[in-house]
């Protein structure tokens, strides 16, 4: 790809953010946007529907962008959680080394690589070992023990909670004859007296939940019908594709089925009362109390009495607990498997997209383009824009597969599963579009780099600086084209334009979103690879990789303040994965150097960055001893300090007496819809916007 | 090596063997070695010295065959420990595994071997896999079962013991200007108030050791000089290098140094109370109140109030308490790259050896020999028997380094010394006596191994069969050997020979030796190792595994009945060596035959084998999971059940009050030599003995 290709990307992106701002500071004003652009504040009632007419209103503003900027750490804390801190310190992080690097990749490295007449540098490693004794000493350390302490001070100042109290007990044998339940009253009245307070064993739903799904979606559309004026759709002929026949009241039919439903799901709900499954909820009267029978193993035989911290209860994934421990132990295999089949796979339209960078090849491939490929601006598209975007299209389609991975491999709770799913999407986006280009292809040539590590320097060395100006155009088009999107919220701005246009729907019916940290985190993370990797090779993707930290800082946290509302608190338990990819990324940066001295014939320079890969990965386990226990669970000494005070707290009573039903299953909860038509939402909507 | 050769090594070492056995019986019933013989009898009271003369006791005999043959796992369990149970165990594992192996490698693969025109097998690997499915799930699976279930009958069944309800805490956070003793009271007696019971903070104690260790020489000195009959011996000029000068009563001499000395201990005693080390041994009032300090993290810091278990009292390695977390971490990693560096380096005996098996390469390097070397017994002795003397001499050096290293390492207890110096000795012998033999030499040939996985099964397809021979004579020499002269004693025998001899010490002075597991398991584990891996390469090796493991089996129980003594108890801890010593044999075992398979143009054969090394990799995992938690500590269940009996028992007031000084430091306890030169045994030793 040549320089006025790389222009053309930059271009078209510049120009496409541009409009999508402006676009966004307009449609933002717009009433009938207020449930795409603000669906938090609507939640939170914040927000108030405007409908008188304001010229204003069509003015684009950056009014947002100071709010956004003014956001301090402790409003964001207050009303997004811990969660969204430590997403937002990936930012000032990323900010803060690439500033540094930035400074010293454009000031020192890009003049020394211009004057110089090959692509990559050619002299000490200087400003390698300088960046990493900077960006690991101090600012990772300083990171995670600001996390840390952040993480310790947010439990501090925390309400009692539920999941604070409450382990998830699996594995619980039953004696012949008798019941779950029984079975661990018994036992933890036995062995925990002073600290038991109450269990809630868990029932087969599935079923069950899908007879609830089925009167939801009735109980919709009839409050769909009943708001309709025109009331000649209320009546269909209940003949042959509803043309003959007699003329019936669809109002009246739904409500009958609805009635059906609700009889048949209140029936289930008494007879699925018996199919219990071997976990059971267990609360305790205090922290320490519950954090004792966590961590010691409860029985003799250690797949008995299995625990876990329990999730919060609106963060429990209610359809994994059929799995006895064996079970879901082999399904963790065979998703594994699975994910890594899907990567490899993966392969085949990143091998296309490659073809696409190399004009020639295409034109091999389909002779018949060859008039067109060579109009300059088209062939430029093709090789500046179209890969970046193709890429992005299939990755895409990927963050929804992993969670799929995830929630089959038996996790416990939609927190775990988003974690989990954003550890598969960071590798996996490594590995499919950091390697994969860079090796160009092949999966058989792939496969025989694994089994040749001796070669893995020399072969990086070669292909990586080769791939700089795909990957500073990947961060322009993939990066900036991502924040645009994110900002203007293509999808759910079209989806809301459909509802409102075509169905009639007024809006009124929506869920807040919460943060997809499972897509947005492998990304962000993933540009930092690009800039620690990239940084001596070619210092000219700092700038762009610098322009994409500071939008997204701008971008999320008005997203942060505006759209996404928290669904969960794991209290910064996604930041060890940064760290984890910062270390994996300065390791690749020190294999990569080590190569490339090599490749120039500096043996006593390639010898002497041999150390810093080991130190950076001594540190690293050094962090694993230091930090990462603060990140598992809290120490004795904050749940003793936490439970005295709530000794003082005269709302303990309450909080109690709550906490008994707190992990009761939904699907079992008692519902009644078919006397609430009137109403504008449903109690499940209502609770999932609450 | 030819035939005839390994018979000749094979005659060798059997008449060796009957000599040593032979010998081991007459000498055994002397009187002057009874010290040597029977040690621990002798220290439990059991045995008496006869004697009387008695035509009887210069007949061999075989007695104490039929002893240790009759010898019930009960009363092994009674007298010697849970881990001498397990240690035994090991022979009766390989023991059924090897006589099931055998029965099919003779009658089986033998024939078929001699039968077809090749050195290995060529058809299908059907029996591969009965073994497979015959080791793995069956008995290895049991044996895991086996042992847990004794670890935890041997629980339930022990008496209160001081290590049960104590935990070592370091890392201790201390105010400046307050002791190590006030900031530990005052942290546990606020989070543990109702199960903390005592502590006792530990001191740098090394100076005063070294002190202690003068005085102990001295005083033994002085009682070997009090029993001297001959005068003279007494005196000696006080002048120049004891020929000049007047006449001192060396007696007198001694006895003022001592009293010196012990001033100067008790002085040091009380001075070195204040040098406190930041560690402390914290006792509670129950073993799940132990627990659960023990398992939760105490401190924010995670590396602070690090807590881990107890060892017994006598179990402690007093010389490690002087680092902290930073430092003993840095001691760890320097110690796993000197035990690496010494791994390397020992390739230079084996290059030697493996030059004697090659006579030609001999000629070669020493034409002088070449005379000699003509000789067929000459020829005979060095292929067949000196290889593997030398290695067994070079071998006999190492165990001893691995001690050094693991207790450098900073573990805190003599028994997790001995198991972490057992797993390295493992993998030391694994790599330099079985890798680096079949890979013949040269250290660079093996990093370019280790950098080439794909090549692995191939390589080592074409080079191990080629050393089934040596490993054969590896067998009976270093194996059958091994054991003659641990029935013999040989060292023992001679060092009390000397002493009786030469400095007329009647051998009253002696100590009870402890099986030195970190020597013994990894050498059974590994014959353990060429079975697996020469089963179908060279089924003729079983038979001479079988005889050892018989030898074994009976020369170890006679050992563990009359010499050795248990020094600690781990319940079982060494066992998961043997369990991850197995699955490793299996997979190289499968790793040869792919290679075989591919070699033997068997591409089906090779990629069905495929699956076993990932099946019995997933089965280890399982175990893990299953097993290996019940190794590590005991369960809530356990523990409380344990606690609640303890209730019941009236002797729990007087153990509390003893518990309270149990982690005492030896060389803090009040000492007095000079009053009591006229007993037999310093209270020293005494102390050890019992």
């Amino acid at each position: 790809m040549i320089l006025s290709a790389l222009l053309t990307s930059v271009g078209i992106n510049l120009g496409l953010c541009f409009l999508f701002f402006t676009l966004y500071s307009i449609l933002r004003k717009q009433p009938g946007n207020i449930h795409v652009y603000a669906p938090r504040l609507v939640a939170e009632g914040k927000s108030q529907r405007r409908n008188h007419f304001n010229l204003d209103r069509f003015l684009p503003s950056a009014g947002w962008v100071t709010r956004a900027w003014q956001l301090s750490e402790e409003d964001l804390l207050s009303t997004s959680g811990l969660d969204a801190v430590v997403f937002m310190r990936i930012f000032i992080f990323s900010l803060r080394v690439f500033t540094f690097a930035g400074i010293i990749g454009v000031f020192i490295l890009l003049p020394i690589n211009y004057l110089g007449n090959q692509l990559s540098i050619d002299f000490s490693d200087l400003p390698n070992k300088s960046l990493d004794s900077f960006s690991i000493s101090n600012v990772d350390n300083g990171s995670n023990s600001y996390i840390s302490s952040k993480r310790i001070a947010c439990f501090y100042s925390s309400k009692p909670e539920p999941h604070q109290f409450t382990i998830l007990v699996s594995g619980i044998p039953v004696s012949s004859g008798s019941r779950v339940g029984e079975s661990v009253e018994s036992f933890f009245t036995k062995y925990h007296p002073s600290t038991y307070l109450s269990h809630t064993v868990v029932r087969r739903t599935n079923k069950l939940q899908r007879v609830i799904d089925d009167a939801e979606k009735l109980y919709r559309t009839l409050g769909h019908l009943k708001s309709k004026k025109r009331t000649q759709q209320r009546f269909r002929r209940d003949g042959f594709l509803g043309l003959s026949g007699r003329r019936v009241d669809l109002l009246d039919q739904y409500e009958k089925k609805l009635e059906d439903l609700e009889d048949n799901l209140r029936m289930e709900q008494s007879s699925l009362a018996g199919e219990e499954v071997r976990a059971a909820f267990v609360s305790f009267k205090s922290r320490f109390g519950a954090a004792i029978a966590l961590h010691i193993q409860q029985g003799i035989d250690p797949i008995e009495w299995v625990t876990e911290q329990a999730p919060e209860p609106q963060d429990v994934y209610w359809p994994f607990f059929s799995a006895s421990f064996l079970k879901r132990w082999i399904c963790k295999l065979v998703f594994v498997v699975a994910y890594i089949l899907l990567t490899v796979s993966f392969l085949i339209p990143v091998v296309i997209v490659q073809g696409l960078t190399n004009l020639n090849q295409l034109e091999v491939w389909f002779p018949f383009l060859r008039g067109v490929l060579t109009i300059t601006f088209v062939s430029q598209v093709i090789t500046g824009y179209l890969p970046s975007l193709i890429l992005q299209l299939f990755l895409s389609l990927v963050p929804p597969i992993m969670i799929i991975f995830s929630s089959m491999q038996g996790y416990i709770s939609f927190s775990k599963i988003q974690k989990s799913a954003c550890t598969k999407m960071l590798w996996f986006t490594i590995w499919n579009i950091f390697f994969a280009n860079v090796l160009s292809g092949s999966v058989l040539y792939q496969v025989n780099i694994i089994l040749e590590p001796k070669e893995i320097p020399k072969i990086l060395a070669e292909v990586v600086p080769a791939q700089a100006s795909f990957f500073i155009a990947y961060v322009v088009t993939s990066g900036w084209t991502s924040l645009s999107s994110e900002i203007f919220r293509t999808f759910p701005l079209i989806c809301s334009f459909v509802k409102q246009h075509f169905t009639g729907n007024d809006g009124e019916e929506f869920q807040v979103p919460s943060i997809p940290y499972h897509k947005e985190i492998p990304t962000i993370l993933f540009f930092g690879l690009l800039g620690v990797t990239y940084f001596f090779l070619a210092p000219l993707i700092l700038p762009f990789l610098l322009v994409y930290f500071c939008l997204a800082y701008i971008v999320y946290r008005n997203q942060l303040l505006n759209v996404f509302a928290p669904k969960y608190e794991t209290g910064g338990k996604f930041w060890p994965i940064v760290h984890n990819s910062t270390i994996f990324s300065l390791v690749l940066m020190h294999i990569i150097a080590i190569g490339i001295f090599g490749l120039k014939k500096l043996p006593l320079a390639s010898s002497l960055t041999i150390p810093l890969p080991v130190l950076t990965l001594l540190f690293n386990e050094f962090c694993r001893k230091r930090f990462l226990p603060i990140f598992r669970d809290y120490s004795a000494e904050c749940l003793i300090n936490k439970d005295r005070e709530d000794q003082r707290d005269p709302t303990m009573v309450e909080f109690r007496d709550k906490l008994v039903s707190a992990y009761q299953d939904p699907a079992l909860k008692p519902i009644q819809y078919s006397g609430s038509i009137g109403r504008l939402k449903s109690p499940l909507l209502h609770s999932a916007v609450a």
